[in-house]
């Protein structure tokens, strides 16, 4: 079965990355959380990285804030599709830092970026990756979908 | 098995698109070229992305410039995993207005953003995406890699 | 009579989106609200954006925040003039992405984008688009534009 | 019948304007063009904007870059929908300067804001102002927009 | 003698220019604070740009937020230097709508910008023009950059 | 007599400097022309900043490109109104560094900016602080105005 | 033994600067903190920036915010390493105007810059430009590292 | 002696790194240069980046552009001072994406970073670093600066 692994580079990332985590629990996706720092434990970046494809994983979702490397190392490092979350963080100027130091990665290396703190959907694209070739998460998906579509015409009724 | 769609709001987009179709075909991986303006054709838009997971694709890639909503409105459209490319088109401020017009999807409909003018870098995310089951086409990714170290080391050796 | 549709994203748009509600109720314009988001609820969308023009409306002013796609997939569909209000909303960087998704429109479909946060200012803009072809309206805006310079002058006494 | 104004505030803008002229051109609207500068004729802005209601415009077109003020100085002085194009000039940043100077408009004088440089999406607008009372002019935008979506579709069939 | 004349766009433009006063009182030079809106009294705008070189002013310092058009107006009407006050004010985008449409005039119409929110800098800058041909005004400014060097001084001694 | 210093950080900057010395020339203005480095002639730059009110000048011109200081060391050292001009060098970002660092002066040191390789500028508000107490300089500023006036109005004749 | 200067435009910024100061200490590096401005001390800016490399100084350590020329004008003036810390303080645009006036220095005068507010990162820059030179401090930078891998570490295990 | 090492992410940025390596000759420093990928070659930054201090490195130079990773990650895994140059390669956003995801580095990781392509003043940083403890080095960038100051006060001449 598909598992999803969740990284940040720091645990005040977390109340951010929670958001793709319970997502993905609601998709009744395996999700599995770690700290994994590019800068202060590139060992554990180095392992985390290599191994990833043979542990298991279908996706990464990595986090991270400022000069954001751990997304783009991750992806470096494992052949898996690897999603980034731009993290707000509070050493991030406005955010522009961790966007851009996620979002352009060199030709060769991608990294799926979402939105400034956009981990709810980081989580819903592990599930879309996974749903790719999975037709029950696919469905679930297109539940989801429609879920928010209700939502939406509900909320108009009561203008 | 697996098929990717590239779309693109324009034709004058294909130089910048060509890189996706080039990567995708290099993985063995089928391609199907559409040009679709989200706001030029929005019936072809809604179609495309309404039937898409019905027709067999496992992934869409979708380049667009300017105000570039073509990858968030097949977001919205379908269940599959949409990788929007940023295009830095004529008619875009230094590529900002499209980087932000597809990155900063609302919470429910991510687009897999990938760098300004990075269609290359769609093209392996989307073979990552559709090698997160596929042995064969994980392999091929992890030969790509090791391809990519092989030149640089390569090219060390000039100086 | 002249209508004006009002129609935003998110109900936590309304806030935001109310003064342009008032402005035009301040001016006897018909106003019809609504809630239409382009990525949750596309059909919604399209039926609004297809129909405009025949269920008696003049001018669509639509309010959206982040990758603002409202305004211009409304603009895709009708042939209105539909005026675009950048929301600064939770998810939006600093207001960058809602105002470039929806001023930065491809040749053939523009947007009247006003400031961000502009609502007022897009209910004076329908009132005077009404008022362009309607003497009374015109008559009305005119009195408005010297009730601002008369305050200004009265604030001016204070000092 | 209707007439829109088009002005400039340099001879340098009318490359960029031309294509305002000549959408409106194409719909069978009446142009007038003329060069109002904000900075070095404001005898003139205050005359044009002053009488512009009471000669017959309905809409005015106002391009400038730089410190763009001509749009906003307009929609000071005339109660008519005053359509602005940001002009990337010479002495402009990248369009940054254009495109605050006139979008940012304070609440109760709005300038409807299209895109850097887009000239001919100003004309569109104005014919579209125009056709929100006049059904002729709406049936030329709408078989304008029918016009753009047959040339992407046979576009798409080149591929 | 000398005398200033600080305008603002709109009196909660007050707090912030209320610095280029006390500094300008402090040297001993008259001030006359008037609200003049480019936007909502473009007639009064008209009369003080017109004759304030006849009216006994030197210089005119002028702030405003926004979409800023009252200092490079009243620059555009005046042959007397003008310094312009960029105001972060609630309608404005972090201040770079006010500092660019204040800073960016064209050719043949300079304002004399100071920094977002510099008022003071703004009164300093009309003493040091003042000061320019009048030597007890250029005293009363070298005393008073004797007078910062002092505090900073003073300052290092408590660390 | 009144004189203005031209000063520069280098000279690859004198193309851009150049039309304020021929604007100031064509007032009949002295101009004294030099090259100041504040990072690699600072000992310079300190005789010039803590002399030039002896030496007979009333205003100081100060380009520079990059991390621009020459004009706020200046302003630092000098009493003198001080006008800066941000250079769009070659080793400048756009000319967003050359304008923040000349225009963000702290409280108490201004420096009067002009618009991005504005030197046109910085010559006529020159000239303007020299007239706002010299009738003579006066009446030439409020010539060249007129100037400008007529050849706008000389080039709408033209279309 | 080696000491670093600790500089900083103004006694506000000390609440920032404090961090270079802790961690230095921390390092057992001797620190001589003053405060010295660019633009309300100049002389005591040159006689800083001649001496420092006679005083005994190894490295100098220079905060400042917005148009922020003191790491600059002491790189100018010293031979030594100068390490700018960009400070966001009040009087600053979200820091830009900080980074840019810090970083972008000109050919010949290297300011060697760190992150927004990141006095923390500039101290160990500093432990580390002496570590270099000195297998003491080097391995006390070797166990600070080692410090911040075992937090992170730890603090994974909470998850 | 003390030895440099400079590296660059890719062949293409040597143009630009070159000037790094040609200062560095000139002050008789030795350097040496190699090829190393963050991205493509991580396990070759792993080794060197784990082992630079143990090789008779004092200082590294790291180049690189877009979302540039190559300087962090050797700070990451080097005690020694790390220099990095944010280049403006083709993939860049004007260069704004190799500053930040340079600069903005979290607490406790520096990375020394210069202006955008100035890898000259990367060279000249990397002698000081050296300098500071080696009077040798440190009479060289005396010299240095000296025949800086003489070129431009040569130049002045010609004026």
């Amino acid at each position: 079965m598909s598992k999803v692994g969740v990284i940040m580079g720091s645990k005040s990332d977390l109340p951010i990355m929670q958001d793709a985590i319970d997502i993905l629990k609601g998709f009744d996706i395996e999700v599995e959380v770690d700290i994994v720092s590019a800068h202060r434990t590139p060992e554990k970046l180095f392992d985390y990285g290599k191994n990833a494809h043979t542990r298991g994983f279908s996706v990464i979702i990595a986090g991270a804030g400022g000069a954001a490397h751990l997304p783009g190392m991750i992806a470096s490092l494992s052949p898996l599709p690897v999603i980034g979350v731009p993290v707000k963080s509070s050493n991030s100027i406005d955010g522009w830092d961790s966007i851009l130091s996620i979002l352009q990665m060199p030709g060769g290396v991608p990294v799926a970026t979402v939105a400034l703190n956009g981990a709810k959907n980081a989580g819903i694209l592990g599930a879309q990756i996974i749903g790719s070739s999975d037709k029950c998460v696919l469905d679930k998906v297109i539940a989801y979908k429609e879920g928010l579509k209700i939502k939406v015409i509900e909320s108009a009724k009561d203008l």
